[in-house]
């Protein structure tokens, strides 16, 4: 079939017509390879079809959602067997209480759990309970992390206001001095440390957690009664059964999750230990979907499969088998690439591309050719991938690297110039 | 059937051990009187059944978001239909533009269109956005309105930084020398007025909005270039087949919308005018399912029955007969009501009652006899609803008269006065 975008043109015509830009947040396609279709007509297991009917093997997963493949068969019909007895009511149903209980279960840290709608939800109330239990304002975050679009957090700063900002002071992630000097910079007035599992920040080489700056992060806290919070909402599940930073084994006081927990549908959670249990209960945070039982009983059945199957071994091979197929063809062609971040959790960049030219060449071709990968930032592996699948990329990308290496000398991308002046830190 | 609330109670003790104080937010029934359950098992069309099997005519209405009854058909079909084929998925469907051309043609001040999840999502964005479009940075708002659970506006201040409440002035709604006042308060910095469409803080009697204050705001932002933000979260399409200050005659340049938009599920949505769609298109605010497509295919759907159906009419009609009939009840038993609000968005208070007593006594009498009303927060009228089950809600008021008749003196309800501690403005 030969690729075609008519359709999304149409579409995203319209779309400028009555959506600011045409699209807004992390799902606009503005800052990706011109040819990124911005709508997509279904999706199913591992593939995606954008409006024009083009498939993709997609490895955004909705930017993180999909773990076990899109409009999976048993979670969804749990969502829909309890939509049909009722799904946002005048209280919550009992399956808010068996999901408080099956996550507490799952995650060794957590004594107790908050179900929100947003990523930025749990974020915000892990910071307002640090601060409603210290009695203190300062929270100490890792530069150029991402925890959120509130205006506390949102990576872009045009219409916050700068007391938005008060009260923060930044660590390079990984690195125990810079920590200890931001923690000595919040004086008397630590509340919170603010961790993300790993450093998946846009734009750079991924890293690990190393388990000294894990452990001193807890140190700290606990030596100034501050909380340490984990954001696991782009991570949770898909490097542990646990809480992420059980893989250097340091628990968090509060740990803040949405994404993969309920396979699409939409469901956050914060989850606490008893230390902050107080504090916890007498904020007040809410929203009008967050008690619904529809997401609750899709997350139950979730947590069954993320209990009961080899789903994380699985994305941890086909990830293996994903990175040294790339790099062997990247070899094969003269190109050498920086894949970073757990494999199941791949950020793909090309050494010696200052521009992201090759970078931005290389994912179109490969869109073209029913691949969807990001140029820069983190891509999943869902469970619904197959083996065939990760060599039908493999074959793609041995043509993309063609077609990187045929073109030549490439143009800087104008966009990426754009982005750099757009979020802090670049 | 006898009232029972073993269930419920069973419930609640194993949330006690995984949910901080068992429950959180706008649905926990802390500050209900005792015997309000908790958990609910299901709801159709205007009932709810709770944990025990007791069935309730609905009157919170999921505290606003079912306005065509719980579990509609026809809306949940268009969800399921959609889900089936992908929700949340790595871009938006084309279900997000067809909404997006629904939502500004349904609402004439709207010439663009955003979603989110919560209605806080909606409230913040538009701050932005008006901070972001007048480089200014305060907000005018009116003293105890609700206008969501950020700390930069929940309206408990555990876990809240001073700097979160910086760049606020109030104003009394309705109180136009009040809103002058605040207006010259901010000064040069003036971003802009925020207005609930009615006043329905909790607690006190409603107030419809007074043309000449609607008119005064619209002139303040025009006058000083700043944006006027009409929060319709709570009351979107339960006054109006459009946005709630069409009443009045008054176009904001920003709305915010959520609960009845897709009859129960999740999405709010933030609409705007050509004025600030630039501000709009700058700002960087998202959501991990803020595109998903099925709360879009259910909205489109809801939208259609808005435009199509009697449902506004219907539901005042039912509001009026409800109130012309509690009022002759109260009557009978030498009672007083304040009746205020909306017909179709009532909030019921015993007149001389101070302390809340007799409204507490009312309101359990009420739901041991299938009624589910709130004592203190605005209820809703909803379209399932028909004439026979507010005959039924009728002939339960009279008989829960008589209870607090023959109750004698009441001892204050001291649930009541905690709140009053906890609650800024009371």
């Amino acid at each position: 079939m030969v690729w075609t975008n008519s359709k999304d043109s149409a579409l995203r015509e319209r779309a400028q017509a009555v959506i600011p830009n045409g699209m807004y947040g992390h799902q606009s396609v503005m800052l990706l390879p011109d040819d990124y279709p911005q709508f997509f007509d279904r999706a199913q297991g591992a593939y995606l079809w954008d409006m024009d009917g083009n498939r993709y093997v997609d490895f955004l997963c909705g930017y993180g959602p999909n773990l076990f493949g899109y409009a999976h068969a048993g979670i969804d019909q749990a969502y829909f067997d309890r939509a049909k007895l009722g799904d946002t009511m005048t209280g919550p149903g009992e399956a808010m209480v068996l999901l408080a209980e099956a996550m507490t279960a799952q995650v060794s840290h957590a004594d107790w759990a908050m179900f929100c709608k947003n990523g930025t939800d749990a974020t915000t109330m892990a910071m307002m309970i640090a601060r409603n239990h210290t009695k203190k304002n300062t929270i100490v975050l890792a530069k150029g992390a991402y925890h959120g679009a509130a205006p506390w957090c949102t990576p872009v700063k045009n219409g916050v206001a700068p007391s938005d900002r008060a009260n923060q002071v930044f660590y390079e992630y990984n690195d125990v001095e810079s920590l200890e000097a931001a923690v000595k910079a919040a004086g008397s007035d630590l509340a919170a440390i603010f961790a993300s599992p790993i450093k998946h920040d846009t734009f750079i080489d991924q890293e690990l957690p190393n388990p000294e700056y894990a452990r001193r992060a807890r140190e700290l806290c606990d030596e100034h009664g501050a909380l340490l919070i984990v954001d696991d909402v782009r991570a949770g599940f898909r490097l542990a059964r646990d809480c992420s930073w059980s893989l250097v084994d340091v628990k968090p006081d509060l740990s803040t999750w949405g994404k993969a927990v309920a396979n699409g549908h939409p469901i956050s959670a914060l989850l606490g230990s008893d230390v902050c249990r107080f504090a916890a209960a007498t904020i007040y945070a809410t929203g009008s979907y967050w008690f619904s039982a529809a997401p609750m009983a899709a997350a139950l059945e979730t947590l069954k499969l993320i209990a009961q199957t080899d789903y994380l071994e699985r994305t941890i091979a086909l990830g293996e088998r994903l990175r040294s197929g790339l790099d062997e063809a990247a070899g094969r062609h003269g190109f050498a690439l920086r894949q970073t971040g757990p494999a199941q959790l791949p950020l793909i960049m090309f050494d010696d591309d200052p521009t992201s030219a090759k970078g931005y060449l290389w994912n179109n071709a490969l869109l073209k050719r029913g691949v969807y990968f990001h140029p820069w930032h983190n891509m999943f592996i869902c469970a619904a991938m197959t083996e065939a699948d990760i060599d039908d990329t493999l074959n793609a990308a041995d043509d993309a690297f063609k077609v990187v290496k045929d073109a030549g000398p490439l143009e800087p991308v104008a966009k990426i110039a754009f982005l750099h002046q757009m979020v802090d830190g670049h």
